[in-house]
C-alpha cells in the first residue's frame, strides 16, 4: 500500500494560530490543579453541570466580552435549518440557557460549577488563545449577598489549597451600586450621560498604572501620555473630580508611590505601619463618597453585609479586601463585582519582575437567565482564567503542578526478530505485574533502541540476545546508573566504579525478571 | 436594576439538536470511567496528548467518516484571513498533524492516548449526537503488527478493568490485505473493478444478519428483503461467489441458526461444542480462501503473527478472535483492522432484548501522516466510543459507572436574617473539618428551606433559632431519620418510634456541632 503514499507533502501540518497543543506532562498537571480545584468547590456545596460547546447564537446573546466590539469574537455557522449556531465564549452564557431550560427540576438556590474551553475569535496574541479553558462557579436564584460572599471565600480557599500562600493573593470585592452612587453623587446621573460614565469608570480602573494625578487628568481634560498619544476626558468639573477622587481615598495614600504593587502590599506592608484602611474603615470612606444616591448608600450597606460575613468566617482583610478600584469590564453585572488578584512577583526569563495579576473574577448578574424566563433570577458568579492560573503556580514551583515528572516505561528490547513472541510475552508479566512496560516496536538495531529508551526517560531496559536464551537468563540494563557510569570521574574509587557498573547492568533467571525489575524501579 | 428585567421571556431557552447537558452523576462516573481507561493505556507505555478542537480544514483531509457523503459532516467556518477552519471530526487527523508537526523530538514508535469531544455536522437521531466523546489510542512509526495485536490486548485487558467480564466482549480482528486477497481470488482485480469490490465488502458486512443464502444474492444478482426493496448485487459468478463464501468456513457453521449472536456467542457456546474454530484454523481457512494471492498471503501472515503474540501473552479466541466478517467502513486502513464488540444480551424497558456491539475499533493506516510529510508513516490505532461504552457499562451495572449516589451536602438554616453572619460561622466550621456544607442562600420559610435540603439529598440539616440561640444550642436534624418517622407503620413498637424520633432531631451545644455532625454523616 506504501507505494500509493504520495512522494511529496501535500499539506502542510501547522496548528493554526491561537490554538496550542499539549503534552503529557502538561496534561497531568493541570489535571491535578483542576482536581484541587474541584475538591474545593465540592466541599462548598456546589455540584457539577456540563453543557456542550455549541449554542443557538441568540442564546448566547449580546453579552460579549470587549465592550467595544460587541458583536465580534464568535465563531459561528449556520445550521441546515439556517438557524445560526456558535460556539460558547464562556461558561455563562451557558449556564444561563441551562438553568432556564431545566429550571422546574432544579433544585434552588442552585450552585454549580463546571470547567471546560471556550473559543474567541480573535486576533492571537502572546498569552491570548482562540480557545482557552475556564473554571467557573455560578449560585443562581438568591439574591442575598451571602452567596457573593461565599464564592469570595470559597476564592481564597481554593487558592490556598493550590499552594498560594495567604499574602500572596487578595480577593478584592466592590459593588457596581457603589460606583453607580460615586458617579451620581458626582453629577453624573441621567441615559445622556452614558458616554462620561463609561470614561470615568476607565479611568479609574487606571489608578494603579496612572497615579491620582494621571486620573485626575483623565476625569478632567484629558491626558497626554509619554508617547505623545492624548486620551480625551470626562470632562467633570474641578469639584467632581474631588467627589470621585473622595473614593479612593484608602488607595490614594499609596497612589503616588514608585512601585507597582502599592494596592496589593500596603495590608501588610511593613513600610507603611497602620496607614493601610481595614475593611470596615474603607465602607466608611465609601459612604462619604456615595453621599446621598440611595442606590449608592445601597452597595455600601451590600459591602457591609459581605464584611461581616467575611468576619463571622475568620477571613480577614489580608485575604478579601474591599478595593474601590475593582470595576470588571463585563456590561451584566449589577451588584458584587470581584477579582482574585496575585500579588506576589516572580522574575522572567531576562531576570525582569512579573505579576500575574488577575487569575479570575466575576460578580452579580441578575439579566442572563431573566432573558430567558421573564421574570428577574438573581444570580452570581466567578470565573477563573486555568491557564493563567497554571502558570502562576508554575512560576511558584506549586506542588500541585510540578511533582516529580513520571518516569517511563520499562522498555524491552527486541534483538531476534524471530523472537518476538517471547519479548512480547516479558512484556505482559511486567504489565500484569501493575508495571508499566512496552515492547519496543520500531525497526532499529540495539544502540538506538537503548536511545529511544533514554528519549522515553525509562529506567530500565531488557535485553535478551541468543546467549541468554541459552542460559535462560535476561540483562537487565540500569539506565541511570548507566549514565551515571558513562559520567563517572575518572579518580572515582575503584570498588565504588565496580559496584556502580554491576548495578547498571547484570543477568537475572528469566523467572525472576519482575522480581529484579521491581527492585531497579526502588532504587529511584 | 431588575426593574429592567424585560417582562416577557425574549429568546426561548433550548439546547440545539443532536446535543446533551450532563449532570453531577453522569460526570462522576464518565470520570471514573475515563480514568479506569487512562491508567490502563498508560500501563501500556501510552502517553496522553492533547490537540485543539479547531484544525484548518485542509489538514482534516478527505478522510470522513462517511463514505457516502465524503465531503460532508465537518462544521467549518472562515478565518480572518479567508483559510478555513473545521471542528474535528475524530481524534486521529488531528493526531497526523500533530505527528507531522513535532516529528522530530518525538521518541518514534510514539505510542499516544487522547480523549475528548468531535463534533458531526450531521442530521441528529436517537443515539445519533452532534457532539460526543471519543478515547483514542494509536502507535505511530511502527510497521510492524506487534503493534496492532498489543493495542486489540490493551482493548481487552481495558474492558475486563472497566467490569466486563471475559466472554462478555471479543476483540475481533481482520485485516485489510486478506479482504484484498479474497476479492483477487475471485477476479475482483484492478482499478475498474472498485464500485465492484465495494458492494462485496458491504455484503461480507451482512453476513450476521443475512445468513449466509443472503449474502449469496448480494454478491451475486441481487437481493430483495422483506419490504420488497431491491438492493443490486455485485453480478460475480457462482464460482466466484463460492470462493468469496469459503473465506467464512468458520461463521458459515453459524449462519443459518435462528439466533443473532450466533457469531460472537460460539467461542465458548455450549450448544456447539468443538465446533467452532480456533484462531489457528481460521488462518488455515483463510489461506486457502486467498488462493495465490500475494497481498492476501501477506495479510495471513501478518494475522499468523499477531496470533502467536495473543498467545505468548495468555489471550485466547474467547478474548481476541480472528474474524472474516470485519470489514471497518474507513477507507484509509490498509493493514489489521480490529473491533471491540459486547457480546452480551440486556433488555431494555419494554423487555426486548438489546445488545450493545461494537463499542470501539480502529485498524491500520499508513496514509495519514504521510500526507504531511511525503514520506510513509506507519501507523496503528483504536478509538472507543466512550457514550455507548458508558451505556453499556451502566447496563451490566458495572461498580466503575454506578458507585453509590453521592449525599448532598449538610444544610444550614437561616431563621433570623439578622443571625446570618452567626449561621455562616456554622458552615464554615463544618468546612474547615472537611464537610461538605452550605448556608441555605434563598429566601423562602423553614418548610421550604428543609425541603430544599431534601431535594439536595442531604443527610442532616441545622437550625438555631431563638430559642436554642438563647442555650447555646444547635439543633441538629437526620433528614434520613426523619423520613423515616414520618413513613413508621402505626405498629411499630413505641420505644422503636421514641427512639427513631430522638436519633432525627436533637439539640447539642453549639460548640458540639462538628462533632454532632460527622455522628450523624457516618450512619450513613
Amino acid at each position: 500500500m506504501t507505494d500509493e503514499t504520495p512522494k511529496s507533502p501535500t499539506v502542510k501540518a501547522r496548528l493554526p494560530r491561537g490554538l496550542a497543543d499539549r503534552g503529557p506532562a502538561e496534561i497531568a498537571a493541570t489535571n491535578r490543579m483542576m482536581g484541587a480545584i474541584r475538591e474545593s468547590y465540592e466541599l462548598y456545596g456546589f455540584e457539577a453541570v456540563e453543557t456542550p460547546f455549541i449554542e443557538y447564537t441568540e442564546a448566547l446573546g449580546k453579552f460579549l466580552p470587549d465592550l467595544d466590539r460587541p458583536n465580534e469574537g464568535v465563531f459561528s455557522f449556520q445550521d441546515d435549518d439556517e438557524q445560526w449556531l456558535s460556539l460558547r465564549y464562556d461558561l455563562t452564557a451557558p449556564l444561563a440557557r441551562y438553568v432556564a431550560e431545566n429550571y422546574d427540576k432544579l433544585a434552588k438556590p442552585y450552585r454549580s460549577y463546571r470547567a471546560g474551553f471556550v473559543f474567541r475569535n480573535e486576533k492571537p496574541g502572546p498569552g491570548r488563545f482562540r480557545q482557552f479553558m475556564q473554571f467557573d462557579a455560578d449560585t443562581v436564584g438568591s439574591a442575598s449577598v451571602a452567596a457573593d460572599a461565599e464564592i469570595c471565600m470559597m476564592a481564597a480557599d481554593t487558592l490556598e489549597k493550590l499552594g498560594i500562600k495567604r499574602g500572596e493573593y487578595l480577593i478584592k470585592v466592590n459593588n457596581r451600586k457603589v460606583l453607580d452612587g460615586v458617579l451620581e453623587a458626582a453629577g453624573l446621573e441621567g441615559e445622556g450621560r452614558a458616554a462620561q460614565k463609561l470614561i470615568v469608570l476607565r479611568a479609574i480602573d487606571k489608578l494603579d498604572r496612572l497615579g491620582s494625578d494621571g486620573v485626575r487628568l483623565l476625569l478632567g481634560p484629558g491626558r497626554k501620555d509619554e508617547s505623545g498619544d492624548f486620551t480625551k476626558g470626562a470632562a467633570l468639573t474641578s469639584e467632581a473630580i474631588d467627589k470621585v477622587m473622595s473614593y479612593f481615598a484608602d488607595q490614594a495614600i499609596y497612589a503616588e508611590l514608585p512601585f507597582r504593587n502599592r494596592l496589593l502590599s500596603h495590608a501588610a506592608d511593613p513600610r507603611f505601619p497602620g496607614r493601610a484602611l481595614d475593611n470596615m474603615a474603607v465602607l466608611d470612606v465609601f459612604e462619604a463618597a456615595v453621599g446621598n444616591s440611595a442606590i449608592g448608600r445601597e452597595g455600601v450597606n451590600e459591602l457591609r453585609e459581605m464584611v461581616e460575613l467575611f468576619e463571622a468566617s475568620g477571613y480577614g482583610s489580608s485575604q478579601i479586601k474591599i478595593d474601590a478600584t475593582v470595576v470588571r469590564g463585563l456590561e451584566y453585572y449589577t451588584g458584587p463585582v470581584y477579582e482574585a488578584e496575585l500579588t506576589f512577583e516572580v522574575k522572567d526569563e531576562h531576570g525582569r519582575p512579573v505579576r500575574f495579576g488577575s487569575v479570575g473574577g466575576g460578580g452579580r448578574y441578575d439579566g442572563l437567565v431573566a432573558r430567558f424566563r421573564g421574570e428577574p433570577v438573581p444570580a452570581t458568579g466567578f470565573s477563573i482564567g486555568v491557564s493563567r492560573l497554571f502558570a502562576a503556580l508554575k512560576a511558584l514551583k506549586s506542588p500541585i503542578v510540578s511533582g516529580a515528572q513520571t518516569r517511563g516505561p520499562v522498555v524491552v528490547l527486541v534483538m531476534d526478530k524471530d523472537q518476538i513472541a517471547a519479548y512480547q510475552g516479558f512484556v505482559t508479566q511486567l504489565r500484569n505485574a501493575g508495571v508499566r512496560a512496552e515492547l519496543y516496536l520500531g525497526s532499529a538495531g540495539m544502540n538506538a533502541q537503548l536511545k529511544y529508551a533514554d528519549k522515553r526517560g525509562s529506567v530500565c531496559a531488557i535485553i535478551q540476545g541468543s546467549n541468554e536464551r541459552e542460559k535462560g537468563e535476561v540483562v537487565i540494563k540500569d539506565l541511570v546508573a548507566g549514565a551515571q557510569v558513562a559520567s563517572a570521574a575518572k579518580d572515582m574509587d575503584r570498588n565504588e566504579y565496580l559496584a556502580l557498573k554491576q548495578r547498571a547492568q547484570f543477568a537475572v533467571p528469566a523467572a525472576g525478571l519482575v522480581d529484579a525489575v521491581k527492585d531497579v524501579l526502588g532504587r529511584y
